[in-house]
């Protein structure tokens, strides 16, 4: 067969598109450099705003402090030795040097294994988290310990897809991990658009039709992904509309991928799980409603924790099969183990200080700057898109992304063919080179026909970096009209 | 089609087996939290031994203090506005301050995405420890840093793995991880029989019968694993060893994995990386080298490191097509990034305090304690070994684990029959419940046709567990004799 080459290697992978991380992202990248090295003076601009990715941290956003001290105990236990001078002279409280030691007498060495699906005792505080957010008792045995929330998602879907006909109902616009792991897995992606008119809800007519003519054309559909709040519109579903998709789920035996990871991150309305919903629903009518299978994901990576670094996750499964959890434990010990100290962060999360805790004043004081922070730069973007021609944006809802449509003059639609790029990818090269503002062409997440958005992040501090995309965006609709 | 069951679900996963973690870990779990509650009164021990899997840190080995030092710095960075404190109440070196300021310049938070590939300051010394080990310089632009060597290998047979025909050279016995992963990509392992009689050796002759054997029935062989220095085996290969599996590598256009993750736990002769001895044989004959792709493989977990529970390691690649190196490099940033704390814990590990450093004098000593006492558990566990009738074993070489051959009744082997299981499973699982000490069969690596063994680690502490090893065979022998 001769040497590795693009045409003898897994066709999966060279099929899959991963937008997030693409051209662009390496471009910006490559600015990065020779902007460090001094080499920039051919550039337009003097920084690089990487506003195509939710990295919270990589930006402005501060680690929070009780977190960052726990872990930092975890990581050197000698410290504890030494409880005066960390309380005296270092500001730790009593309360962070309590929690490092239960978490120590749980995992150990944070340099061991966990268990396959995670330490016990972490397990068992996401459960105590479940049951205070949702009002319903959740069993730690069905709950998984991931390596942020892709990599669960990456171990469900690599049970659910059984093979080339196994299709999975994706949102459009959505992640572009589902698509990217589906290639890679050769499964099929069913997509069923959002509905932009009513801020991105679900449409449960578009699902129906979508199911029906990928079942129409011999696709057994598995399961339907739902990322809520939306990521990349921020939206969140409401009640009805959750309890819609539920209702299809058990009417067409689906499973239902419920993302949530950004479920912290709500501006407008608010957020409900989709194991609350079903929960009160299986109460209401056990009989509909006992068969569905529910796996829900969640992260440390996104909300005011914003720990992505640390890769922190997991997934809570409701009514698999036994046989089927086996696999999915199986399958994760392949893996070995989500990182410890990812884990451990995953507890503070899920358990964070109370009010009267010594930690608590602080905490909730730099939880709600994130948080303020968060929607103020939002609606700034907001106000800015609102301003300029030919860019229709609906209110800040929610996650880190505003999603703006964009209309460009034909001659741009022209141009972009002529570079082999869709109008979108050419707006946001063209934006990149001008301003070195870095965000993702709405190609990368899917859109109607027709229609031309890209994602920014709202998480890059100052306004600046907002006016420099006015400048952009107007003399761009100049050199094209 | 139904819900999820074991017989809709994908096969391939259901087909993957991880004896590493199977049937005997769940039960030791079980008893191990039998144990904590205070409810082992029938259990004939009174502590697990968790022998089955190379988990250093959750046995006695201890982390090394410069590392956990400059971790906890990175954690909380806040830490650095004391460094009065630190080296006066605390006993931090000035290195440590220095290593902990230099890796947060380049890192940023260690709670924010790195680049897919990892931060390149880590790619660089990475680079230079490659240099230094091997003798010839390395280019960190192809360096990936990965969650443990386990995320590598993935990355390498999802790129690898075309389709159901593509096979690869697998050793026998090897680390599950090899036949789970290529199970679960359906694709071929093409097992080769390492040689018991010459030191769990490479043959060539095995290596191209089975090569041969695989082609002449269709299959399309890509890529040879090598675990150097071997796991279950402990073997370190000769340097003729390795040229001899280079050389077919070239002959017969074969990727070659080099999977070194044990490579400072070296008792008996010395390590040699395939990388070493390949651009040895390039500079030697250039013509006849040039095309070789070579894969190496690193971790934090193993060694005197043992920060398994970090999830850190790295690949390098030699040879590769750009093509394909695009398509690997899409691959990583699809699951966005390793751990950065465990990369950064990478970076330590290969570039740890040098003589006349301040951190390096506690260094040295914790390092050499800890290879002093895996060298001496080595030999206990193989002296033990020896006295136990129809158990041969050679003499400790290195990696963690011995690998015993045992010879076992006729009677035994007819038990195991009646219970479904195989000889060795059934002398694993009845020392687990005599002894509480669980090891794996020689089954979950591979072994000849006719021959049993099992896999034990020499981490556990004392010497009691091995008498209570000893003292379960003879009673084993004695029962079925």
């Amino acid at each position: 067969m001769g040497r590795l080459n693009i045409k003898n290697i897994n066709p999966h992978v060279v099929e899959a598109k991963y937008a997030v991380r693409g051209e662009l992202a390496v471009k910006s990248e490559e600015y990065r450099a020779k902007i460090r090295k001094g080499d920039a003076k051919d550039l337009p601009f003097d920084q690089v705003i990487s506003a195509n990715i939710g990295n919270p941290q990589q930006l402005d956003q501060k680690p929070i402090t009780f977190f960052r001290q726990v872990l930092s105990l975890l990581e050197n236990p000698l410290l504890l030795e030494h409880e005066d001078v960390l309380i005296n002279s270092l500001g730790y409280k009593s309360d962070v040097i309590s929690r490092a030691k239960w978490l120590l007498s749980q995992v150990g060495s944070v340099g061991a294994y966990s268990a396959s699906a995670g330490v016990p005792a972490i397990k068992e505080s996401i459960a105590k988290f479940l049951e205070k957010r949702d009002g319903f008792a959740a069993d730690p045995a069905h709950i998984y310990l991931s390596a942020g929330a892709s990599s669960g998602v990456n171990t469900l879907l690599h049970t659910i897809c059984a093979g080339p006909d196994t299709g999975i109902l994706v949102p459009i616009p959505q992640y572009p991990l589902y698509t990217a792991s589906l290639s890679v897995l050769d499964a099929k992606c069913v997509p069923y658009y959002l509905d932009e008119s009513s801020n991105w809800g679900t449409s449960l007519e578009e699902i129906k039709e979508s199911y029906e003519k990928a079942k129409s054309s011999g696709t057994d559909v598995r399961a339907i992904v739902i990322i809520n709040p939306g990521n990349p519109t921020g939206a969140s579903l409401s009640e009805g509309d959750i309890r819609s998709v539920i209702d299809f789920a058990v009417q067409e035996n689906l499973v239902i991928m419920a993302d949530e990871v950004y479920q912290t991150n709500v501006f407008l309305g608010a957020f409900h799980s989709f194991r609350e919903i079903l929960l009160k629903l299986q109460k209401e009518n056990s009989d509909k409603y006992k068969g569905v299978e529910l796996a829900s994901l969640h992260s440390i990576s996104k909300g005011m924790v914003g720990e992505c670094g640390h890769r922190g996750g997991y997934f809570e499964l409701i009514g698999f099969d036994p046989e089927v959890e086996a696999e999915i434990y199986k399958f994760v010990s392949i893996t070995l183990c989500a990182p410890v100290i990812g884990q451990c962060l995953v507890e503070l999360m899920v358990n964070p200080p109370q009010k009267g805790e010594p930690s608590f004043e602080l905490y909730d004081k730099e939880y709600s700057k994130i948080f303020n922070g968060l929607k103020e730069r939002a609606f700034a973007l907001y106000e800015a898109f609102k301003d300029m021609e030919g860019v229709e944006c609906g209110e800040p809802q929610g996650s880190m992304y505003l999603f703006p449509t964009i209309h460009v003059p034909a001659k741009a639609a022209e141009a972009a063919k002529k570079e082999g790029r869709t109008p979108d990818e050419l707006y946001c090269m063209r934006l990149l080179e001008a301003t070195g503002v870095c965000v993702v062409p709405g190609s990368g997440f899917g859109q109607r026909e027709g229609s031309l958005h890209f994602r920014t992040t709202f998480l890059a501090p100052g306004t600046e970096w907002i006016g420099s995309i006015k400048k952009f965006h107007k003399e761009f609709m100049d050199e094209f009209r």
